[in-house]
């Protein structure tokens, strides 16, 4: 049901999940307040206060009867079951897939997150990063964003973007024409279809990448939420490249929550006459982020943090702690030489479809480097003896 | 004859300048052998040996022959006279007019300069910027390079650059376009029109601004000329833009020299499609340049070294040290109220052309300030007393 045990992570206990989907249903995203609560009380104690008499403290009595009021009409179970159903899962801080780095956002770290696809997101957000922009950007944004997209995803990175018109759109574009990995971070349930004309787009994302939402199913976007959502972003990669974006864009507010992070905060420069670039210009200006004009050059800046370049460090998990599906593609590579997709499948016993997200989770564990659409084992990953091919 | 004793600068006795006329037409610009001459030994020393028997110590027998032989061939006196007559002058470290700011060049701080034009390069260079870049720029660079011109210009900042076509042109168009002061630094005698079609342009920069060249009159250009010649706008400048430049750009190398005299150093930025801002990214990517959009951001970087900042700090120097055409034309400023050129020119009893370069000496020392097309007295010269106007 959950997505913790399947991975080889620690188990979350039911109630527990059953508690953080309950909660996931009555807080809004990034509540600070019931995030203290959590964290002083847990989610089970948390959720009992809400639908018993006890009054937790800190809240106003309009907002205690607020979420009191939403409390009423939660059925965790059927939400459960039925997103599992759908193929979806709910992760919880504990389960294995879970992203550690979503803990620096403290408080307002998300109840749980709702999630969408074949990729495992703690993999996929090991080496990922944010690529946002504005909405209406120019033929030049959308461009470069796929460019970006397509040339991140060629080297083994993820890309993190919002699932929008204009700068998102075009990075998730490039990343899945890349055979990349993309995960679509939502201000609304994975159910939901938002903005609509990219029904396609994100139809794709949920195939071959992820797509993450910490709104429960059914959940309609707002403006705020679309705000809280990219504090999400800003938190599961390593950094955020700004590609286009006005003086006052709303992924300004992704580069400034990065930062406030200590992540990388990154701006692809553009015509000082574009209106459109003014706010990415004001980031390097004066808010200390790092021009760059290239995948070549984010790569450069967040692949420098070390610990996690695989070529350089080797495999960071042991073989045994590979997802399943992965540990059968790895055991798929042949020992000398490399392989395409197709092959790997065969040898894999699954589809090639089914190979891709597997393939990006080794990539980005280590495990496997890529050449084009050829794929074979990282020299790195042979001698450390840690599985058994070679 | 000299550049000195007008501007009421210590007089550089006759033979010093006529010692350095000499040298100025033996040596080649930036030599840093004669260059330890000098500091060791004194113009006239030098030339002494150099038309004598004794030899200077460092330099291979070739060298010294190749100097000595040039040395039989110069003429100084007639030189010198040929110039003033075409209106030109000959600065030397010394006068009231060199600016100081050229000693941090060392060794190779240029023997002496020709000069050519109504400003005063000392005061004019006192709030300078160059603006340099690619040749064969875009449409682009053009335009940002004119409105850069012409925007620091409008601020009272003189716009430093190299005459050549592409950046170079465009900026100089812009800054006399708004009535500004500019300054082009020639590899070439200042007789010279290089190159050829900027014939018009050059004579525009002789009569509103000043033409520079350390070359003495006659010389043509060469490769190594334009190089050296770059360390000469970096020296006299507070900073260097680089609006447009592919990889290898000359202009990146005027950037590299402003950044060794620890001056700004900065870059516009361009479509990242571009090869021809490439340059200027990298400028900002990996050395440490700041990135600019617009005059207004330029200012901000250069004007904010303090010192020299005029509104803060008042005149920087007595009416009495003024030159007789400045002092002249600050008279003519009304006490109260502001007045056109127009107006001031028959005040003075000047033409109005005669009166610009003067009005833009008062306003880089901070005297006057100026709105559009009304100058007036600046509000922190009128209480300093040190004139007669109040």
């Amino acid at each position: 049901m959950g997505g913790g045990t399947e991975d080889g992570g620690t188990a979350v206990p039911e109630e527990e999940r059953l508690a953080r989907v309950a909660l996931s249903k009555i807080a809004e995203p990034g509540d600070e307040l019931v995030g203290r609560w959590l964290e002083t009380y847990g989610a089970q104690e948390v959720l009992r206060a809400l639908c018993g008499e006890s009054a937790l403290p800190g809240a106003s009595r309009t907002r205690w009867e607020g979420l009191r009021l939403r409390a009423r009409d939660v059925h965790p179970g059927e939400e459960l079951r039925s997103v599992t159903a759908q193929g979806g899962r709910f992760l919880c801080p504990g389960d294995g897939e879970w992203p550690c780095q979503l803990d620096d956002l403290g408080a307002a770290r998300p109840v749980g997150l709702w999630v969408r696809g074949p990729a495992n997101l703690r993999i996929c957000a090991l080496r990922s990063v944010a690529v946002v922009g504005a909405r209406a950007c120019s033929e030049y944004g959308g461009y470069v964003a796929a460019a970006l997209g397509s040339d991140l995803a060629g080297r083994g990175w993820t890309v993190v973007s919002g699932a929008a018109y204009g700068v998102d759109g075009a990075a998730h574009r490039g990343a899945l024409a890349a055979d990349g990995a993309t995960v679509g971070v939502l201000a609304c349930g994975i159910d939901r279809v938002y903005p609509a004309s990219h029904a396609e787009l994100i139809r794709r994302i949920g195939e071959q990448g992820l797509l993450v939402a910490e709104l429960p199913p059914g959940d309609h976007p707002t403006k705020s939420r679309f705000i809280l959502r990219n504090r999400v972003i800003a938190a599961l990669t390593r950094g955020t490249v700004v590609v286009e974006a006005a003086l006052r864009s709303g992924s300004l507010a992704t580069a400034r929550h990065a930062r406030r992070l200590d992540r990388w905060v990154m701006a692809v420069p553009g015509p000082v006459t574009s209106s459109l670039s003014a706010g990415a210009h004001e980031l390097v200006r004066t808010d200390g982020g790092s021009l760059v004009t290239d995948a070549g050059d984010v790569v450069e800046l967040v692949g420098g943090m070390g610990e996690l370049g695989p070529h350089r460090r080797g495999p960071s998990v042991p073989h045994d702690a590979l997802p399943p599906l992965a540990a059968r593609v790895l055991d798929a590579l042949p020992a000398r030489g490399s392989a395409e997709v197709a092959q790997l499948a065969l040898r894999a016993g699954l589809s090639p479809e089914a190979v891709r997200a597997p393939l990006q989770e080794l990539h980005a564990l280590g495990f496997v480097i890529r050449q084009g659409k050829q794929w074979q084992l990282a020299p790195s990953a042979k001698p450390a003896g840690s599985h058994p091919i070679e």
